[in-house]
C-alpha cells in the first residue's frame, strides 16, 4: 500500500483506512484537494482557554470544526468521522510529557473531552503544485517536511503560552511571489508564510529539524517558513497542560472540507 | 455635533466621543475604514459555549477580539478601548429580558465577564460606497438600515441556540454581483449575503422591520440580505441566557482594525 494510491481519495476513503488500522504512516500527499486537519484534545475545563488561544493565534491555530464535550464525531468538518479513530497516529500529553503514542484513543475518551481540529498546511500543498511549485516533500514515500520550534511567542491565553512552532518549504528565489500568494488565500491552513529567509532570526537552525529531517538547499532558493498546527503540543509542554491528546505530527486527521470552496466553513455562505 | 464630521475620523475618535458622553447616537457612517464591532458580554461560565456558538456561525457572529475574564480592554481590536464605556448605549438582558438601555456599563462589570467583539457589516460599507453603490443609510442622520429576525436557524451551541438576524441593503439588480463580490471579501464583516429576493423565504416581511425603519424599494432593486451581529442578543433572549450585555442596537464599538488590512487579525500576516 503506497501513499500515492491515495493521492485523489476522499477524505472519507484516508480516514476508513486509519480507522481500521491499514494505514499508519504520515498523510502528506493523500486526498488532495480536502483539508487535513492538526487534532487537539482538552478536558472541557481547558476548553474556553484553549479556544481563545486559538483566536489569539489564527496562523499556527486555525479553527476547523471544535465538537460539544464528550461529541467524537466533527459534524461540520468530517459528520461521518471520529476523531478517536481516524488519525493514523496520536500522542497522549499529561503534565506537558509525552507519555503513549497509539493509534486509536478509544481507550482513553471521556465525557468531558472537547476536540479541536485545526487547518493543516497540508491542504495547499496540491494548489502550490497544480500552479507549478515543486515541493519535495510530495509524491512518493520519501520526502519529508521539516518542522522547528521557532523563537516567535505565541499569544499566551490563560495557562496556554508558549513558541510557534514553523514548518519549511523550500522555494525557488523567482516564485517566492506566487507561493506566498497563493498561500495566503487559504488562512485556514495556516495562510501565508511567517518568514523568509535567514533562519537565525527567528530561531532555527536548518540542520537541526524538531520533526523531520535535514536536506540541505539548493543555491537559488530560500527557506520560506509557516506557521505549523504542532503549536499546541509545544505550547501544551511549555506550560504542562495536565492532558492534551492531539495526532502524530504529520498524521493527520483528513476531513471532507474542500480546499477548492471558497468559505467551507459557512454552508450558508 | 453631525455624523458626518466624523466620517473620516479614526476608531479612537469615535470610542473617545462614546466615552466622554459626547456622541451616544448611532455610529454608521462614521470612522470609515476602521472595522465596527457588535459587543457581547457574558459570565466565565458561559464564555467556551458562546465562544463555541460564534465559531459555528461565523456569518452572524465573526470574532475580531475576546477579552481575558475581567479584562474590559480589547487588547488586539483596541487597545486604547474600554468595552464599559466605548459604545454609545448599551443593552442589558437577564432570563432572556432586556432590563436596562444605559449609556455605561462600569457599574455592571465584574471579575468574571468576558467580552467579546464581533465584526459589524457597516464595516464594509464605505468600501461599497468607494466603488460606486450607493446606500440609503450612508451620510447625514435620516438613513436607516432596516433588520428582521429571519427564520434561518443558527447551529446551536450548548444552551446558545436561536434564529439568524439579519439586516437588508437594498441594491439595484445590475450590480448584485458586484456587490456580492465586494462583501464577500470581507468575512469579518460578516461577509457575503446570506439571501437575496424574496423576503418570505426567510420569514422577513420588509414592512415590518424589528429594528430600523420600512423604506419601500424601487423597482429595479433587490433587497439583499446579510448577517447581522443583532443575533447574540435574539439567541440570549430565546435561550433564556441568564446574563447578556450587548451595545445597543447599531450603537457600534467602534475598533482600531482597518477594513483595507488583507489579514487584520494576525500582526505576523
Amino acid at each position: 500500500m503506497d501513499r500515492t494510491d491515495f493521492e485523489r481519495a476522499s477524505g472519507a476513503r484516508v480516514r476508513e483506512l486509519c480507522r481500521s488500522g491499514q494505514w499508519t504512516e504520515r498523510t502528506f500527499g493523500m486526498a488532495l484537494g480536502y483539508y487535513q486537519a492538526n487534532l487537539a484534545i482538552v478536558p472541557a475545563a481547558y476548553a474556553f482557554e484553549f479556544m481563545l488561544f486559538c483566536q489569539r493565534n489564527p496562523k499556527p491555530c486555525p479553527i476547523l470544526d471544535i465538537m460539544d464535550p464528550g461529541d467524537p464525531v466533527p459534524r461540520r468538518a468530517a459528520p461521518t468521522g471520529d476523531v478517536r479513530t481516524d488519525a493514523p497516529r496520536y500522542c497522549v500529553y499529561r503534565d506537558g510529557k509525552l507519555v503513549e503514542e497509539p493509534s486509536s484513543i478509544t481507550h482513553l475518551w471521556r465525557d468531558d473531552h472537547v476536540a479541536f481540529l485545526l487547518g493543516c498546511s497540508f491542504s495547499f500543498d496540491a494548489t502550490l503544485s497544480d500552479a507549478g511549485i515543486d515541493l519535495p516533500h510530495m509524491g512518493g514515500n520519501k520526502g519529508r517536511l521539516s518542522a522547528f520550534i521557532s523563537n516567535i511567542a505565541c499569544q499566551p491565553a490563560g495557562r496556554f503560552n508558549g513558541p510557534m512552532v514553523v514548518n519549511m518549504r523550500p522555494i525557488p528565489r523567482r516564485l517566492l511571489v506566487k507561493v506566498i500568494a497563493i498561500s495566503e488565500r487559504y488562512p485556514l491552513a495556516h495562510g501565508g508564510p511567517v518568514h523568509i529567509g535567514d533562519p537565525s532570526q527567528i530561531g532555527v537552525d536548518l540542520r537541526k529539524p524538531d520533526w523531520g529531517i535535514y536536506t540541505p538547499l539548493a543555491p537559488d532558493v530560500e527557506p520560506v517558513f509557516w506557521a505549523c498546527g504542532v503549536t499546541p503540543q509545544v505550547v501544551a509542554m511549555q506550560s504542562r497542560i495536565p492532558e492534551m491528546i492531539t495526532h502524530s505530527a504529520a498524521h493527520m486527521f483528513v476531513t471532507d472540507l474542500r480546499v477548492a470552496d471558497p468559505s467551507p466553513l459557512t454552508p450558508l455562505g
